[in-house]
């Protein structure tokens, strides 16, 4: 793990028991992932969500990034309760990292609790969570807080928005939501939940503003239907592949709905898409007749005219079902121009590439594909511009944080609160470590914690210095060139130095650079007389410097260069400190 | 420089004397970029553009990637012209470097020639090209090609296509082209040439499939005055900063135009920008009276209500004008929340979240944006479908290929073609290398020549193994250990290894697993004796082995290990072959 460098080492103010209500985000805003939100009042920590954030192009080798939960760490005992929203990566996927650091009860819905299972049996087999399930509709006091949990719909099932009753006023959380009037499962947002809050009287609301870019109201997932069922009625002798999020239930619900209503099997595609349907099917979250759900092993008993393929891959992630079809890899599905392919879903940003070179493959793989360009087929999960405005409407909250956002989705809310009659100076465009403290009639933002984020190497690395991103950058960029030098006790080449190459030109087929690189290294070692054996930064800044200027005259670009010195005789030198922000160069203690 | 991949190592075939016409793309099919288009008649070669592309996420340190050539390079005394279509880099970008190859006269309008002449006088400054200025309307014969220049609507101005008569019949190319009803500049598509040629009668037509995916017509680069005049109206006496394309010069003439109205003066800012526009003003493409461009110098004369700057960066370029401002990085302008920037186009696929970064920290400044989710701020150079019908029922060919388009765009243009009348086995999708061979009656595809790209590293980096990028990215996902190991001639170490990491956890932080490493190497040398000093291989392959167990005991991952080996009294190695696909290992003449 490295904490990237938007971690604030600045040390958490202390809280105090001063009868004020701090809400501190510590993830979520100013981007869309890891989203953490922390309340507290006194001796006492509400945690709601714990979520991950896929890494951008330029983090080398990370696989996702997480919260710093240093605040969290230093009063872990405080905590009285981590709530999790809903079962999405971005809420759910810091757990298995964060709660062996702060073991606390985790309160969610079955649903909710199952995808959560799934990923800390995954991650972190050895930790034994406590699991508190709830239900929409019910209140569960911790500690000074009541949590009164508030059905939402999202493109996950079984989600919640929170009211949390604290003794300074109401908080309403709006989870990740849209007010989808016709949703699959018939689970409404509940509208009067939120309303009756409001009525009462919300101190502060945190709401969704992934989408409040967009004008009107989302549209609804039931939407989707025609696009299926024509899908299904245009190609009747066809084998039919479709990929979507797995965690999106309620389109997997309505795909084997209309295979059932056309007389087709369906397989499941991808291990996220198996475990996620089976964990549902488990707990009652869709519905599915054995003889409907058919193994892939078994899809040779099949003909493709009955059958449906319902695979990962929509956002074209690399070892995908959809994207091993594509590239003829897949070991049982070989796609041909008998296959019509739907992809259910449009790419998240940063997807965009991935996804245009799967369909690429797949029409040369001779398939119909039915994608973004095609024909509606995808809808969002996240409230539009309208739907926020309904709970603006609904909830009249005094003070307003708008959250899961990039920054300027948080600032255009807070224009949108404000408009919707929101105070100007009550709605606050806050920042991940920013320290909302919230009294009956006032709220203010002076204080900061520590908050960014850690970024995680798949094999988890510890604390790695944020400089070994930037050295990735560099090797990426230009490779890098190493050289070996062995010196005598009185700073003379024992012997020739010895170059390697990686990611840069070959040298092996190079004599002439070769050579031109010998000779600076000679010449960089002489110049320093006995120095060369004793002073080892002056050494090691005069070889890079003429091994740059010989690179140069060859017009080959700015590999990194790595030099290992040798002095005979002499022990290999002792921890050294390493000039953590200057990349390229060392610094040894003088 | 390297050749990518999909380089075909064939040899080209030989042209025949057969009275045949081959028409051969060598760049822009499967793709968007590096257009470049042989025909090919005994023996005589016409060359249409010659473009570059930018590399994807894959390519490190890769700056751009320009056509394989060595088909032309074989025939260059063939070469009777290259014909440039327009002045965009993916038409003009690989000139600088393939031209002084095939050194042949050059032919364009006025203003593509210009565009041409800025960018060989900066890339390749020491060759003298051979410019054929020619006029839209104008018809040149070039060997057994006659060649009609025709009027075609673009997002650049000036741009053709072209009606090239030859002995085997007429070939039609649309180079990029929109059929827009209200161009800015008043130089319409030339219907009534295209139209003629089809009832002439045209054998061969290649058209343009980048927005093949859109229903309808595109709209007309005039509506977007309503959307300019709006922002000048609404914001008359704040600072308005502009983005759009450098080349999209009749954007920067509304620009300029609405400025005149509204009594503002127009700085320019971006390289390209400046260029651009001087390049257009000088040649009479764009008209702005002195008074009304200011030098950026002078900026501080003007009071900010009475300027408008238009720069580069609508991209979210890294060095661009607007990325700098967004940073807080430009060394002239300063933006606050007193000023408002409009971003005047849309992402290009796979730079979304670079033009998205660049919109919120434009946020973070505190001015108001105008970007893609507030309003009409773009529209395409590119024909939509119902254009490209247009195209296809003014020329009414016998053959068509769909050219300037992915995979699917390609696909799905030649379906259209055959919705449109096209004889479905006479709609033909080709990919680089593909040559298509006509005769008056008939046409048919089974030879290849050679195609592909050639990666090219900013400063030319002659040939280079293809491996070198795989290493590149092996370095960027895991970083390096490189360790340099002293032998006697007998094989026993003559100093401790030292050891060195990049990109990888530090060493010095670690010392208990420099201690581990240092132990596997000393176990790699000692079981192999005397051998240690003799097989290299055997060495090298032993000590990464121990080391990567050591790693692995560590749970550190998997960097590169680079072994620098030195055996005292020995010559260096001279040159060893590289085995060239195995990334990590090495191989050695045995």
């Amino acid at each position: 793990m490295a904490r990237d460098s938007r971690s604030r080492k600045k040390k958490a103010s202390p809280s105090k028991k001063d009868g004020k209500l701090r809400y501190i985000p510590l993830g979520g805003l100013g981007e869309v992932g890891k989203n953490m939100y922390a309340l507290e009042y006194e001796d006492s920590i509400l945690v709601v969500d714990c979520g991950l954030m896929f890494p951008d192009d330029e983090m080398f080798g990370i696989d996702f990034v997480i919260p710093d939960i240093a605040y969290l760490e230093e009063r872990k005992e405080k905590i009285v309760g981590i709530v999790i929203t809903h079962g999405h990566e971005d809420h759910i996927g810091g757990l298995p990292f964060i709660l062996p650091k702060i073991p606390s009860p985790l309160y969610g819905t079955k649903l909710t609790l199952g995808m959560v299972g799934n990923k800390l049996s995954e991650w972190a087999p050895a930790f034994t969570p406590d699991y508190r399930e709830i239900r929409a509709g019910e209140r569960v006091e911790m500690g000074p807080f009541s949590v009164r949990f508030i059905a939402v719909c999202h493109s996950v099932p079984d989600g919640v928005g929170l009211a949390i009753e604290t003794p300074v006023g109401t908080v309403v959380h709006t989870g990740d939501f849209k007010l989808d009037p016709t949703p699959i499962d018939g689970r409404l947002t509940d509208y009067a939940a939120f309303s009756e809050e409001g009525k009462k009287g919300v101190l502060l609301l945190m709401s969704d503003s992934t989408n409040v870019e967009r004008p009107g109201f989302t549209q609804s997932e039931h939407t989707l239907s025609g696009t299926i069922d024509r899908l299904f009625r245009q190609h009747r002798s066809r084998r039919i592949v479709i990929s979507a999020f797995a965690s999106n239930l309620h389109r997997v619900q309505q795909v084997v709905d209309a295979a059932a209503r056309f007389n087709r099997k369906v397989v499941l595609v991808g291990r996220s898409m198996v475990k996620n349907v089976d964990l549902a099917r488990e707990l009652g979250y869709l519905h599915a007749d054995d003889k409907t759900i058919v193994d892939i092993e078994d899809i040779g008993k099949v003909p493709p005219g009955s059958l449906v393929v319902m695979t990962t891959g929509s956002q074209g992630e690399p070892f995908s079902g959809l994207v091993l079809m594509s590239r003829g890899e897949h070991r049982v599905i070989t796609l041909t121009e008998k296959d019509v392919v739907a992809i259910f879903a449009t790419p998240i940003p940063g997807n965009e590439k991935m996804v245009s070179s799967t369909i690429n493959r797949l029409f040369a793989c001779g398939c119909e594909v039915v994608y973004e360009k095609e024909q509606a087929i995808h809808v969002s999960g996240h409230a539009a511009q309208d739907e926020l405005r309904v709970m603006l409407n609904m909830v009249r909250p005094k003070f307003f944080v708008p959250v899961h956002g990039e920054y300027r989705h948080l600032v255009r809310h807070a224009k949108l609160a404000r408009e919707m009659g929101v105070a100007p100076k009550n709605a606050f465009v806050l920042l991940n470590g920013d320290v909302l403290t919230l009294e009956k009639d006032k709220a203010v933002v002076k204080d900061r914690v520590q908050a960014g984020g850690i970024m995680v190497d798949g094999i988890a690395l510890g604390e790695m210095q944020g400089s070994v991103l930037k050295e990735r950058r560099e090797l990426a960029e230009e490779g890098t060139v190493a050289v070996s030098l062995i010196l005598t006790g009185e700073g003379t080449l024992a012997s020739p130095p010895v170059f390697e190459s990686r990611g840069f030109l070959h040298l092996e087929d190079a004599a002439k650079l070769r050579e031109d690189l010998t000779v600076s290294v000679e010449k960089a070692v002489e110049s320093l007389g006995a120095k060369a054996a004793s002073d080892r930064e002056l050494l090691e800044t005069r070889i890079k410097g003429r091994m740059r200027d010989a690179l140069r005259r060859f017009g080959r670009g700015r590999p990194m260069i790595l030099p290992l010195v040798t002095v005979l005789g002499e022990k290999p030198l002792p921890e050294r400190p390493r000039a953590s922000s200057q990349g390229r160069g060392r610094r040894r203690k003088s």
